[in-house]
């Protein structure tokens, strides 16, 4: 049924490229995530400056960008030290052993993440009119074999031949020519410096003969006990299990959301009108059984994601909005540019567009937006190189941040166009497609078979569907040649029309079929719609914001602060008593309270500490706000409020905190509930 | 060192219950959850009054309850038409066949979860000041070998012998009672009748031997082709997989989240400042691989769990704050009452403390006041009966809602004790306790032992570590027997101790060691705490949120309407245009624009359906509010706002719609922002 629409695609399906192991990977090989703890691991402890420099010839590696300085040694080491010690997150069943690449958010991870994910649905979902789904984790073998991912999900992997360790081979790859570099003594030869460098750039999109190849030139050797390596294997990423009791029924933890939209393509676009442009959108977890997770928290094994589609109308060649993110300045990092060895440039959206380097540029407008909401400072837009993009994929964009790990890939802009559409409807034989009107008519000449069925019934009896079947098909796809086989019948050619049905060559007598040619008019055609993928990587976006937002006060790393924004702090406000007096603490119960009752997120610390000691509490876990009870406050009825950037405090009378701390919270951009406008309306202390 | 503590606990253990199945299950096997269907199946359409007389002795069947009238099978029918067509939720990936016991939601269903989720946040862990905590679904091992899931997460399975398809054991005998009652004319036999009722009721909490001899006794077959069953089997509900590349490490999809807080539970103490009480939470995704799903979203392989858990201080019997709750009003089913055949009855939670029927009531009356706010009208607390607990429980009392299905178990609460702290303790020697600090140092006689050890070094060499060991361990827990042997020694006796020491009894010399009693001052103690915890089913809670607020205008079910509460309708409001003219649909964009602007979830219907069409529209879907504008509107700048159940209609300059709808959506309580309030601000319509 679906070979009798007339299809028309709005762009070339993607090409398979062979190296599928990094254009499916969260982080592009060109990135220097993994590189820092693999060197650590060989060489003990080494600056960060010593590291950039040891990357060397990958001109991307910095460590400030934009003004933004990223966290150096002794900083990172406060931070790691702040997230365990607050439980932020941790890696999980620790009791029981630990998992690598799985991963427990605390408390204050757990809000921090919330808030981000509430403050994504609001950004994306209700301001821009999407529609949000939620489909299961547990998908089916037939629908990841449909996408393409049963075959090509997958790393390359070798193998420890003593130990039985496992290793990815690019990461392998790579390691091995940074660990070799740290041997100043050998590499003294130029020539065999600038080899390794090379091997380092491909090393993530070689096919399994070139690892193989590469393996036994460098004689690489286990990085663990120096043994001998196996031969590259391909490793499929999904996590496998069964479905019901007679474990027949082979699933796999879905590694990406957006099959469950795909899948389910028909029935939003029923939902949406009919009408394109849409725009769906999923927030949830996927799985990936990483074969040596070491990133904590940037490589995890089960992440959430926030992944759009946004199919396109025919012919449509952008976001209708686009408008409204022309002007946006980015960073982009164009292919050309990496192939040039040229660096990054600066642009606003609209030339990027003009000038051909980008099609679909809304979404990068809208994901910078995003990500500097967050409290991201240091972005830039970097496109895949031909080598490295999915098998889904025609163009990639991804958004990288800055941080102690290098530039890491925190959203990833795909152009999908008509592939997963197209490879479901293949599958399951439901076409997947919208319809475009056409504003007036059209007429498309076509070939008509007519066919004598009673003719073809006595010739081929029970084959005698497939054969009208395959004479009408042939009629649609080979109109030439049917036309030049009425021809020959016309002439008087005796010949039979040969045909193959079901992997069979048949000879249709001539009698049975003629072929001519008509006009149609048609009112409009099916097509395949194109779609743009943004896809949130909401872990590392999370751990991207944290660490942008980590500081310390002076040079004193006792005093760490988490500079969040208002809007993703862990707790918008915190209750203190200047002593747990007798007289205080009622007061400061009464005012938590009302907080509550006002939905502020208010945290309560009546332990003992002394009040100084509090606050670098709070500071430390960023919350924005603390309303402390003193006795002023007995008398005069009166608390103090105090910012944790700028650590003023103004004094406030009780019964106006929860209010005003309700409204600095909600950030609604009006002058009246800045913390400027707080301290002109209240006295400071 | 575990055994170096001096541990109490504040509740013992929870007895294994021999019968694990319907413990652990979310639906108590006295639900009449699965029953309509497989009636159906068999009989053909039956009347729902029918069907509940055909339950027959289970007096708590009912179709109308506090008031609340269920779904009649009529309006049942529609209620599924509109979640169908409206793609509120729907079986998933049917494109490609779809799979039993997974579930997509659309837009509709979508936003309404994600609106129930927020809101369960907001009553429990914000207004509370719960932690709530995120861990992952892929669980190791050992973690659930440790809570007993391994060994007892269980159901008895039979299979059909010819087709092979698996029946849980449980529910086909349920099944073939009802079905059985069904064919009347075999039944004139009232002894064999009650014979019946009786299996029923035991079906649920039967052994392996029971259920054999129950299929062997009636001569139960397999409910589809009648074919000769297989004997039952326990069959283990968890999803099952491996990790990392070396696939060796066996995983599971954990069955329930708690696992997760009681592996976190001495970091989360320290979190908290080592105090307790302290309550955790956690909202996610469990998976349980159910033998035969077909209550549609009632029992689904993937669900969303919201579970909190309560941990005690020592001597604690209650929540601290439970005097918020001791005035509500409660239905009650104890376990007395149905034991006896008698029928629930109302209390208020204090009555119900006081008399000693509930432990715990606290979480009762926070699940009944939120199941109250999303709109469930018909709502009782069932005890579970003994046979039926959980392996992990020592008492459990489930929120159960009446809807079309029956009596839903949607929110359980169990008192789970010190079991999962105390198994994990023995599993990883890590001890899961609190401290609790005497106000008083208090004197407790010890037992000590005095060990020559150069002695036993020199009689037990490589094992004398083990001896020592076992010898304090005998003193601290064998004091008297220490003190008898001691006492047999001074008076010449020259006896050895008798020891086990690793499975194998050791003959201690007696000049190897002595035992002394002394009396050490201790200034606290170490504990297990008790721990309680409401567990909820987020799709269970939405589903019959939905059914409890469907219905019909007059009696045309054409008009459907979704009555949901504001709070978690999928968009709060709808922009329209009287007509698709020019002059009017750019006032329309504009209003939307600014309703997105302010965060209100807005949707845009500039279809070209009449208006009374696009008004039904939006009450099928639940959505509260409409805005209009119309030609009026060009004049005086003024829209039509439209309330959703009323139907009722007032004139508001376009200015103010968005503020006002937002007000109302957010749903302070204040006389200001009621839709009353808005009928006597501006004309009505």
């Amino acid at each position: 049924m679906l070979l009798l629409l007339l299809l028309s695609c709005s762009a070339p399906p993607a090409p398979f490229v062979t190296s599928a192991s990094s254009g499916l990977r969260f982080v592009s090989s060109s990135s220097s995530l993994h590189l820092l703890p693999a060197v650590l691991k060989h060489t003990g402890r080494i600056t960060l400056e010593q590291t950039l420099r040891l990357r060397g010839g990958d001109s991307n590696d910095c460590n400030e960008f934009g003004g933004y300085q990223v966290l150096n040694n002794e900083m990172r080491e406060s931070f790691d030290t702040v997230m365990k010690r607050r439980f932020v997150f941790m890696q999980s069943f620790l009791i029981h052993g630990g998992v690598s690449g799985l991963f427990d958010y605390g408390p204050i991870g757990c809000s921090i993440k919330n808030n981000i994910v509430d403050a994504w649905r609001k950004f994306f979902v209700v301001s821009d009119g999407m529609l949000e789904v939620a489909c299961p984790s547990i998908t089916p073998h037939r629908v990841l074999e449909a996408s393409g991912h049963v075959k090509r999900f997958t790393d390359l992997m070798v193998r420890d031949e003593t130990s039985g360790e496992c290793f990815r081979a690019d990461k392998l790859i790579e390691e091995f020519c940074d660990v070799d570099l740290m041997k100043d003594a050998k590499h003294s030869n130029e020539t065999r410096r600038e080899m390794m460098m090379s091997l380092k750039a491909r090393a993530g999109s070689m096919t399994i003969e070139q690892v193989e190849d590469a393996i036994s030139t460098f004689n690489i050797t286990s990085l663990s006990t120096g043994a001998k390596l196996s031969k590259p294997l391909p490793f499929n990423l999904m996590f496998k299990s069964t479905i019901g009791p007679s474990s027949g029924s082979s699933v796999f933890l879905r590694p990406e959301t957006a099959q469950g939209i795909f899948t389910n393509f028909k029935r939003l676009l029923e939902f949406n009108g009919g009408k394109l442009p849409m725009t769906i959108a999923q927030i949830g977890k996927s799985f990936r059984n990483e074969i040596a997770p070491k990133q904590g928290l940037l490589r995890q094994r089960e992440f959430e994601m926030a992944e759009i589609e946004h199919f396109l109308a025919n012919g449509e060649t952008g976001h209708v909005e686009f408008c409204k993110m022309a002007d946006v300045e980015v960073c982009l990092f164009s292919r050309t540019a990496q192939e040039r060895g040229e660096a990054e440039s600066w642009t606003t959206l609209g030339q990027a567009v003009e000038d051909g380097i980008i099609a679909l540029a809304y979404f990068l407008g809208k994901t910078q937006k995003f990500l500097r909401q967050c409290g991201i400072k240091a972005i830039r837009f970097r496109q895949h190189r031909a080598t490295e993009m999915a098998h889904y994929a025609q163009d990639c964009w991804d958004a990288e941040v800055l941080c102690s790990y290098g530039w890491v890939e925190v959203v990833g802009h795909a152009d999908r166009a008509c592939f997963d559409l197209q490879m479901h409807s293949e599958a399951t034989d439901v076409p997947l497609v919208a319809w475009e009107q056409h504003q007036e008519p059209r007429e498309r000449r076509v070939v008509q078979a007519t066919i004598d069925r009673a003719l073809i019934g006595k010739a081929f009896r029970a084959r005698s569907k497939l054969v009208v079947e395959a004479l009408e098909k042939f009629a649609e796809k080979e109109g030439e040649e049917a036309l030049a086989f009425q021809k020959g019948k016309e002439e008087g050619a005796p010949e039979a029309l040969k045909l193959r049905v079901e992997e069979e060559e048949l000879e249709i007598p001539a009698a049975c079929v003629s072929f001519k040619e008509t006009i149609v008019r048609e009112h409009g055609a099916f097509y395949y719609p194109r779609v743009v993928e943004p896809s949130f990587g909401l872990d590392r976006l999370f751990y991207c914001s944290l660490e942008h937002a980590f500081y310390v006060r002076g040079n004193d790393h006792e005093r760490t602060v988490l500079g969040l924004p208002v809007s993703i702090a862990p707790f918008q406000c915190c209750m203190l008593g200047l002593s747990s007096n007798d007289q205080l603490m009622p007061i400061v119960y009464e005012i938590h309270e009302e907080m509550r009752k006002m939905g502020v997120n208010c945290r309560l610390d009546d332990s003992a500490a002394n009040i100084g000691k509090r606050y670098a509490r709070m500071d430390e876990i960023g919350v924005p706000f603390a309303v402390t009870v003193d006795f002023q406050s007995c008398q005069d009825g009166t608390v103090t409020l105090r910012e944790r950037d700028s650590m003023e405090q103004v004094r406030v009378p009780k019964e106006e905190v929860p209010q005003l701390v309700r409204s600095l919270c909600e950030a609604r951009e009006s002058p009246d509930v800045s913390w400027a406008a707080a301290k002109e309306r209240y006295p400071s202390v």
